[in-house]
């Protein structure tokens, strides 16, 4: 599985002296548009292509707190996709020591430019047969 | 009830020219430091007395996207709260129109500085009174 | 003169206890969308006509450490306007002590949506009218 | 010389669909602690031994915008350092064309825990040849 290095950065922790909790969601961004693009159907060509691929939820659970300069792996599994909706999961650990660090999903839509929903299957079938074959159902 | 008005600036928008999701996060942190404060037991007297907050858990349901340069009113209550953990719900509407933008939630534990849990009844009896008094179990 | 009021965010703070020195330059931008808006013709207005104002260079002195939950008081002035440049400056003063935390300025271009550089003068005289009517010289 | 790659993330474009002005100067803190970790005297080290280094000045031109998901290669340098100040100076290049994108500078000064200024040669000389012996003064 593709896993995504992020070092945690000085700007990126809060006066508890860890990342603040906000990062993550970033990272979250961070490890999924480099699967998609390590995958072979990057985000900008997606937005290239006319569609946008907005976050309509997300959550995370912190485990353990991350300090700089950590670094963190991430991984990234796409959990459910009906060419409509699209769930993203994610696990962050410890570099090196490979303790938990924080759980995570995001839950998106795909939209045109002009935001309207886009049922992926019918009017881009090429990124609908990609993410589809992306897809990691198990544990 | 307390409501706390953020006012989306430029540097929160992306390149879907809406305030991107990870914002949504902090704007829950302004919203709960806010209502500590204006109810009278603020964030920093908490960290003064020697007790940080750290978030366990965040989620947030995206409903309606925010642009620049408008602005939220976001709606705080504690929701539970147990001497040892509490949680936190959020509503963010659109100014003005009352449209429902997001809402979610975040998760709380209490720790001494040097990281060790605290339970504040026995240990901050001011403070657990003060969490006490705040929690808004009605829908 | 038009003052902005910040209030600094836990999220803001970096493990030196400090406002992390890189949101002072979204201080300014807030500030300035502030002022821009409050003098009658706002940042959105100015897109919505077509014209963008990039940053094309921007300095700022640290004289005094800004803390959670301190809120500071940011005053703009336009020094300077040619109708092709714009330079902003903005002094930060500690709220009610009028401390000096820090002084800085940002220069600005104005560019069609396309990219190309404008002169207002010629192209959108009325907000060529406005900004030059708000130059500040004086000190 | 030590170059630093930043890959432009989504969550940092604005709605320019440009990298936002700040970031640079966050990308100069991320090549910062590059630097000093990989020439052998990382920043968290430095905190350990009782030293921070707040940022007394920052500056930046902007040459060229930068677009997600472009990646920028970042040169640093130790222009001038006394023992009391350090100045570091930035270009930010696009990765494979070598176009300047933005040039800029950070102002240091040496302070203990406590907050007062530090003689580095006298209290921390490791700390102190270290610094002297990256300093580059030819362009």
């Amino acid at each position: 599985m593709l896993k995504y290095i992020h070092k945690v950065q000085y700007y990126e922790t809060d006066q508890m002296q860890i990342a603040h909790h906000s990062n993550y969601i970033r990272w979250f961004e961070e490890a999924r548009t480099f699967f998609l693009e390590k995958s072979g159907f990057g985000y900008d060509r997606m937005e290239a292509e006319g569609i946008v691929c907005p976050v309509t939820e997300v959550g995370c659970r912190y485990v353990s707190m991350v300090r700089f300069p950590q670094e963190v792996v991430i991984s990234v599994r796409i959990r459910h996709f009906s060419g409509v909706r699209m769930t993203v999961e994610y696990e962050v650990l410890l570099a090196g020591s490979g303790t938990v660090c924080a759980q995570g999903f995001s839950k998106h839509c795909f939209l045109s430019s002009s935001g309207k929903p886009v049922a992926l299957q019918r009017e881009r079938p090429e990124l609908f047969q990609f993410l589809k074959s992306q897809v990691c159902e198990d544990k």
